[in-house]
Parts: C-alpha cells; sequence; structure tokens
C-alpha cells in the first residue's frame, strides 16, 4: 500500500499488559465483522439501485479494514510472511477439524437446513485453503514464491481454485462466470 | 456482484434454533477475522517481496467474505438498505459511546501508549462514519441516493472523507497522498 511500516504516524507493535491485550483483541473482532457487514451491505445497496450509498459502504468497510489493521500490529498479530502463513495454516486446520464439523452437527440435528449447507460449503473450502498455504510456506522458506497464477473464488460457496475455472464449481455447481479471478 | 439472491444454489434465510444462531454467529466472527488478517498477510507478503503469496492471501481473503455473507444471509443479519443503514449506525454508535472510550481508558491507565493511540484513531473515525450513515438513511427513506461524490480513506488512521481530499489527514497528519479514494 505503499506505507512505510516504520512511518512514526501508523501504530507499533507493543508489549501490552493483559488487560489491554484483551480488549484490543475484542476491538479487532469487532472491527472485522463490521467490515465484513458493510461490505455485504453494499452490494445490498447496489441491488436496491443506490450505488453511491454502495460506494459508501465500501470506503467505510475499508477504513475499517485499517483499524483491524492497526490493532493487530500493535498487538503483535503480524509476522513475517512465512510465519503468517503457519498461522493461516493452523487457523484453518481448526476450522476444519473441530470448528465446521461441531457447527454442521448441531444444524443437522435441529434439521437447520440452510445453515448446514452454509457451514458446510465454509467447511469444503477451507481444505483447499489449508493446502494452498502449506504449499506456499514451503516455497517461502526456499526462498521462493508461489507460481504466478491467477486464483480464482465461486461467489456462491467460496471453492477457490490456483490457475484455470472450472466448468462448473465442484461443490455447488455453480457455472463459470459465477466466479471472480484475481489476476 | 450479479448473483441472483434467489439464486437456489446461495444459503437462504432461515428461522434458526437459537444452538444454530450462536454457532452461526461464532462462524461469522470466525471468518471477518480470517478475511480481515488474510488482507494484512497480503500486504505483509508483497513488502517482502512475494507478490503471489500476496494475491493468493487476498483471494482466499475474498473467499472468507463469502462465507461471512453466506452466514449472515441465512442468520437474517441481512436488511434492506433503510434497515442495514441503521443497524451500522447504531454500531458505530456503540463503538463511540461505549467500546472505545472503555478500551482507551484501559490502555491508557496502563500506559500502553501504542494501543491508545490505535483506539484513538478507530473512534475519531467512527463519529464521522456514524454521522455519514444517518445522512444516508434521510436519503434512502426519501427514496433517493446520496450525491455521486467521492469517498477517501487515510491509509494510516482510517480517517474518512466524502469528496475533496485534505492536504493533510486532520487526525493523523498523514500526507494526501496516503489516502485511497473510491471514486
Amino acid at each position: 500500500m505503499g506505507i512505510d511500516p516504520a512511518d512514526k504516524k501508523l501504530p507499533q507493535p507493543e508489549d501490552l499488559d493483559p488487560m489491554t491485550d484483551e480488549v484490543l483483541h475484542r476491538a479487532f473482532a469487532g472491527e472485522s465483522q463490521a467490515a465484513e457487514k458493510y461490505l455485504v451491505f453494499a452490494e445490498q445497496a447496489e441491488e436496491e439501485g443506490f450505488p453511491s450509498i454502495g460506494r459508501l459502504f465500501r470506503a467505510i468497510s475499508f477504513a475499517e479494514t485499517r483499524h483491524a489493521r492497526n490493532h493487530l500490529r500493535v498487538m503483535r498479530g503480524i509476522d513475517t510472511t512465512a510465519g503468517n502463513l503457519l498461522a493461516a495454516f493452523e487457523g484453518e486446520s481448526f476450522e476444519i477439524d473441530e470448528m465446521y464439523p461441531a457447527y454442521r452437527q448441531i444444524a443437522r440435528s435441529l434439521k437447520n437446513h440452510q445453515a448446514v449447507r452454509s457451514t458446510s460449503y465454509a467447511m469444503k473450502a477451507e481444505v483447499d485453503h489449508k493446502s494452498m498455504y502449506a504449499d506456499a510456506r514451503e516455497r517461502v522458506l526456499a526462498g521462493k514464491d508461489i507460481d504466478d497464477l491467477p486464483v480464482s473464488v465461486c461467489l456462491i460457496c467460496g471453492h477457490t481454485v490456483i490457475g484455470d475455472v472450472p466448468d462448473k464449481c465442484p461443490v455447488c455447481a455453480a457455472a463459470r462466470e459465477q466466479y471472480r479471478t484475481f489476476a
């Protein structure tokens, strides 16, 4: 983003007392959820024919990402890329092995079918994410970047693929036009 | 995003049992925080000279926003734009009136100066966000969009401004080049 991380104005990593550490973690959680909600609200505004309100939601969502980044920096939540890839790998592993199986089982036993679908979509994508992060970490530990290939994401279910986009999403069967590509 | 919200594959709003509702809220919180972390990790990877890993983090961050959107949809967290603006206004009010004053006071009393800075930056931006959401809601209730003006965000502190970018950020004194504009 063109910011010098040593910029005196940017909040710096700090040895925090436990109580401050706890509230900054909560603030990070709050800012993250606000950023996500505003993105979804932007899409809703655009669907209703309010493009300028959509833009306002997108910009404020981005502002919340700056607050989240600042809190994360102060609480030493940003490591080198090798460390960040390990943290991401561990987060995905937790979701796959513990969180989503438990949540999906609850939704299933209560016959909340849409919640079953929503948690299943997420869990399937996290399996791919985990393996992508593992591969990327091996590369970085060898001092290399991963291959320069596009990464595409299904707008419906979040299925993520490196390289060619499939004709049909293997998770939710959405058409290939429903993928967003990061080239 | 070109998705028909009635698409049969997209998880639909559902009357949830309380236990499913609770775990979906937790899943939304988890996906939101993962999405934010991966964005920051993307910036770190780019700074370290790993642009393809940066792209991977950005794409997976976007995938997590799709999961967050799905969970939010199922648990009826998406309203009309008028309702979404009210929810956003109330969220900002809570942060300004309760959350950030309490958190900042804790950081101050423990002399965690960087945490004071990070929470102060956020709190100041939320004041502007609250008033922007209030204005936008009035417009929408009258059936109108807000004015078609760019919205700019300071990359350091999240200061948000509609229209002209100031020469210097009034919150953190960053130069105008440090603003990102949503045009």
